[in-house]
């Protein structure tokens, strides 16, 4: 359970052995910068009648660009009575879970260090990263009560689902940087699945090693490549594809994709 | 921020001073009822670089007949490591978010106490309730790592949204029940808002108080009563109606909504 993250390392399943993927530490910057919804954990302080017991509590969270949580909160709620008197505290990040799905094959991130006061220097940095995240807040960003709290992992723990996990170090997760793709993967999986069939089918026959492909799937997109799941004769398998260097835009992929449609389509004819 | 639940108790926007309402405890209990995840908090083992720090996890879970967590753990998850060496752990559950929504508007529950592993005699009885909740946990029910584990409450944190909040003592949270009226809530609420907009104006106008009221949307229901939002000239309002008597089913609320109607159109009529 505590194997190291490596970059690149290679997904569960894949079409080579060296397929460069995205690390844990990039999977979890990339679910932080994601999310804008959490469970802090603290620890109950003194004043509750449960002192000692850790504290979950469902908070909005932004991410500075070293990708450590900033929360907005009120002096008069629980976690921060109790963040005031012992700082040790955690930061939970999930991906959405929609209707039907599995909730344990979700990606989440579990971000643990101590979380402080914002120093009144970086309050109004903070401030407009915040309000960036959540325009709601800027209804009650000025009652006194209010302040801006940090939290600098020291330990990261990454589930990216079943048997997909590791131990991350802070210092390996701040240096890390979110995938630039995330925030339009979905829509590069819609249009691809709708309109490009013939493509993915091309791919997974030609680069994916299942040439008696009958349909194909896109599942995932990042900056170091894409998945599939490739229907066959024998059952549907998971594979992986590189592109050919890191990219970080949706144009970037685009001309990717067409080049190697026409890479594919090149082995089939050469048969 | 530590008010007594009581029961009943209105909630913050009434037609009167008296309009029966769930209690907290009720609600949390209500909350728990619905929900199939969860975050576990628990504390860091010495294991970790991150010893003493609160540690959120998400994991699946079911309730018991007195509302207590179960859960379905591998002996290999770092949860489970820290609960071995320390039982004081928490559950946060929580209303499922929809797009768009203010997920601080969200009702949660966070159930704080003792979690441990579930005595080899009640294993059978506990078995069924979590499998019932999760039938893909079959695949790995079996395994020698997997056992279950309880949470029993000491206290419970019911948070309702801005400014309804407080503390639920664990013996309360236990006695009291889910809302039985809960799982058909979304369809009774379709169901009136598509179909009858009109008895639902009748409410507003002869019983919630708003005879000037131009359109009423139902927004919650429960065993003791529903809520609705109230179109008036001087802007919309929030409005509670109480059922004659508890409800529990969805044929007894038809009855009711039915009477009410009928009582509404008679105060109209009499003018």
């Amino acid at each position: 359970m505590s194997q190291e993250h490596a970059r690149p390392t290679a997904g569960p399943q894949h079409a080579g052995p060296e397929v460069p993927a995205p690390s844990h530490a990039e999977r979890s910057r990339t679910l932080a910068a994601q999310a804008r919804v959490g469970t802090l954990c603290t620890v109950a302080g003194d004043h509750t009648d449960v002192a000692g017991t850790p504290y979950g509590s469902l908070v909005t969270v932004a991410f500075d660009g070293e990708g450590c949580p900033l929360l907005l909160l009120s002096a008069l709620a629980e976690h921060t009575r109790n963040l005031a008197a012992r700082a040790e505290a955690s930061m939970l990040v999930a991906e959405a879970l929609e209707a039907g799905a599995d909730p344990l094959a979700l990606g989440r991130a579990t971000l643990l260090g101590r979380c402080v006061r914002v120093a009144s220097g970086e309050e109004a940095a903070t401030r407009e990263v915040f309000l960036a995240a959540h325009p709601r807040a800027s209804y009650y960003v000025d009652f006194k009560d209010f302040g801006f709290w940090r939290l600098e992992p020291v330990s990261v723990r990454y589930i990216g689902g079943f048997g997909r996990m590791s131990w991350v170090s802070g210092e390996d997760y701040r240096r890390a940087s979110p995938d630039p793709l995330a925030p339009a993967a979905a829509g590069i999986l819609a249009h691809m699945n709708q309109d490009h069939g013939d493509a993915l089918l091309a791919y997974a026959r030609a680069l994916a090693g299942v040439p008696e492909a009958t349909s194909a799937t896109m599942t995932a997109v990042d900056r170091y490549g894409f998945e599939m799941t490739v229907d066959a004769p024998d059952g549907p398998r998971a594979a992986r594809l590189a592109f050919p260097a890191p990219l970080s835009t949706t144009d970037e992929v685009r001309k990717a994709m067409v080049a190697l449609v026409k890479d594919a389509r090149g082995r089939l004819a050469a048969g």
